[in-house]
């Protein structure tokens, strides 16, 4: 009798018809009669359920007719074709064993639960269609992001978790320390004596991988990180995780408009990968989470992005026929009124929008000749807003140099980062894109935390 | 003009042969005279140079002549096959243009370095033989986990690193706080007062994502993790890291058996992927660092891994005729010099051990009909000793809940990992691979320290 995975039987039925085969897996739903009974099993392998037709002859009919919901089974029977049916194939039982019993009390029934309550219980959420479906199009997301750099040739970096530097700059940070907190060592200047810490310095968790993944491009050329990041601020929002996952590609010997079109091939390409891996799950959210969620991915696949200067942004912004909250000037960040606006009235597709001002942008990106304005890129998507920053890096010594003065930075605490320029430097540019935003955006879940599978938010740090 | 990375013309040199084209990189040395020079260039796309030959004729010929090591250049010219030569083919440069100079003072000159001194210039040892080949070999076996998972149907998950359970047990933990150490709040009692902390309580660095896991193979049947877990141990050795990257994958409907077979087809895909993808850099290696290393690795590839249980090994040990620093007794843990002399000199290939004494692994191991051994597995393999750890799980709630009692742990700690095996729980299995202990494998390097880009060691934490 050969096992098979539930997910085999629906590519292939054609493999297993007639033939006597052994499944394993949990009830998701059960209903019996007297003389005989349905089960929707689901073994995990798959977003469907298997359907187990069980009758008065099996031997313990009566006991399997009142297992529980989440009760684990082993069925062995012969797979049976039913063209015309409801379902194209099921399973009729000649034994059906229990693995584990589920308790009467098991909180996922089959009524619907508010998200709300189902992150409660986030251990076992993912056995629901809706979180059973979120968290494989999140592992076929991530592997279609590494094929993608691979197969050109990119290297993955591992970039540190724990930083010694604060000088990434792009939040607030986690403090990471082994000191003993009741009794905090002072130095004789009654400051805190970091030399007795873990590290000898203090230590904080990374918020961006970027610095150190310049050091890779100038080596490997083609780099991506792919870890986790976090930040400390605390923003209770439906969009802000304290901990996240961030892609962060560095391209050497390129500039802005390289990093664009790696971008938006990057993006289509992802939304291929989950499209043809994983058609059920899409359409499952395309109809309850999300209407409208295909055809949008679709359009996305198959538009050109569109590429406008902030500047032109701020023109249409300022001619629009629409009250935004935030007023709109030359020099002000675009605020996510603002972005969706542009991404979703005017335009309808994705939409890079490049050359910030410097002052909102940060130290490392490269100057351009009108030294107002920076080459930076944020790509605006509908229905998200800015779901990638990145830009072009300064390359010019004396410039990077002159700018992290300028921002009240330390040029000693960058000396690493300016050798890269002293070194064999070259254009270079790079973006991160942030992994939950991009769950959020093919899935059309709207809150991060029911994308991340045990979520970290502001007094939330539960499992 | 096509641009052309140096990959692709090692791997397909008659494509560009006779054409002009343009590459990009970095010098890795250059010699010249007064009528024409040579330049080893290298654009990090692979593990070898490509030769560059000018001339007199060349406008800048001068000024190329003395360019320093590192100098970015873009180089256009011919293609040239050049069989029965040293080299097959070379580019017989029309024009050689700057990208970015390298100053004279640049640390990495052709003469060698030792690791702790490249160590010292962690942003810039990549672009070092030695390190492109670790670090490009890192990727790869990184990708080939990930493609091995995914073939197989296995989810990944994320589980998350910042933990507010210190339950893991596997080791000292690394404190994450926003709280200011200048001044830690106290509550009523003089204890810290974590409900002011970020979280509300207290909340540390991962040890492992085992449990979460578990949570997720009991919804999916398979997953995998792979991401940074933290030891804050003060362990200065040469295989001890504060940050590393695990890989857990975890089995439902599986014991130990097909948690042996699992992890050996995993081994033996990830050396497969490497020695197919990276050639010049495996026999680099096997002829620099680690000589035999090819033979080895070839010899797991090709062989059935042993499988032994803890009591033989123990009865092995102790009729050898060898003199071990450790005595060896039924009961106690196996030293490395143990596990050394059981795979490299008793069986010359890769040993599962099995069935280890309770008192010496962790609560959640299935208890063995013995009610003295628990079903545990650790394979050691040559050359460096225990590689995975892994288990099948206690699936009993009965039992855990003793086990948890007995090791003087608290339920309520465990309690949505207790319900686990509450609602549908099943025999499930796992384990853990070190991914730096992998590298360290593949490429027969011998200091943690150099598998990791910026590694993060006691009192080390720097770039």
């Amino acid at each position: 009798m050969d096992k098979a995975y539930i997910k085999d039987i629906y590519r292939h039925p054609e493999k297993y018809a007639d033939k006597e085969i052994q499944v394993e897996g949990w009830i998701r739903t059960l209903r019996a009669s007297k003389a005989f009974g349905f089960i929707e099993l689901n073994d995990g392998t798959f977003f469907k359920n298997l359907q187990v037709v069980f009758e008065e002859n099996l031997e313990n009919f009566k006991e399997v007719s009142k297992f529980g919901i989440s009760t684990a089974l082993i069925v062995k029977g012969k797979l049976v074709l039913t063209p015309g049916s409801k379902q194209a194939f099921e399973i009729k039982a000649t034994s059906i064993e229990v693995e584990g019993h589920a308790d009467k009390e098991y909180p996922l029934q089959k009524k619907r639960h508010s998200f709300e309550f189902l992150r409660s219980i986030a251990h076992l959420r993912p056995r629901s269609n809706t979180f059973s479906a979120v968290f494989r199009i999140r592992s076929l997301a991530a592997f279609a992001i590494h094929e993608f750099f691979q197969k050109r040739g990119f290297v993955y970096v591992h970039t540190p978790i724990i930083t010694g530097s604060d000088c990434e700059g792009a939040g607030e940070m986690f403090r990471v320390t082994t000191l003993d907190l009741n009794n905090v060592p002072k130095n004789e200047e009654g400051k805190i004596d970091t030399t007795k810490d873990f590290f000898g310095k203090e230590t904080n968790l990374t918020v961006s991988g970027q610095l150190q993944g310049e050091a890779y491009a100038l080596a490997f050329r083609n780099i991506y990180t792919f870890g986790p990041t976090f930040r400390a601020e605390n923003s209770n929002t439906a969009r802000h995780a304290a901990e996240f996952w961030m892609i962060e590609p560095e391209i050497a010997f390129a500039d802005l408009a390289d990093n664009m079109e790696l971008a938006e091939d990057m993006i289509k390409y992802i939304i291929n990968y989950v499209l043809e891996n994983a058609p059920e799950e899409m359409e499952f959210f395309s109809k309850f989470i999300d209407k409208g969620l295909l055809e949008r991915l679709n359009n996305i696949v198959s538009s050109d992005f569109e590429k406008i200067t902030y500047t032109k942004a701020i023109e249409i912004l300022k001619s629009a026929k629409k009250e935004f909250e935030f007023p709109v000037e030359w020099g002000c960040d675009l605020q996510t009124e603002h972005e969706r606006y542009i991404t979703e009235e005017v335009y309808k597709k994705p939409v890079f929008v490049t050359d910030y001002p410097k002052d909102i942008k940060a130290f490392y990106m490269r100057m351009n000749d009108d030294n107002k304005t920076v080459a930076a890129m944020d790509l605006l998507v509908p229905g998200v807003g800015e779901i990638i920053g990145g830009s072009q890096r300064e390359e010019r010594l004396d410039v990077l140099e002159s700018r992290i003065e300028e921002m009240g930075l330390h040029k000693d605490d960058y000396w690493w980062y300016l050798e890269l320029r002293k070194y064999g430097g070259t254009r270079h540019a790079g973006f991160g894109l942030g992994f939950e935003r991009v769950i959020m955006y093919l899935t059309g879940i709207s809150n991060i935390r029911d994308v991340v599978s045990f979520p970290r938010t502001v007094k939330t740090a539960e499992f």
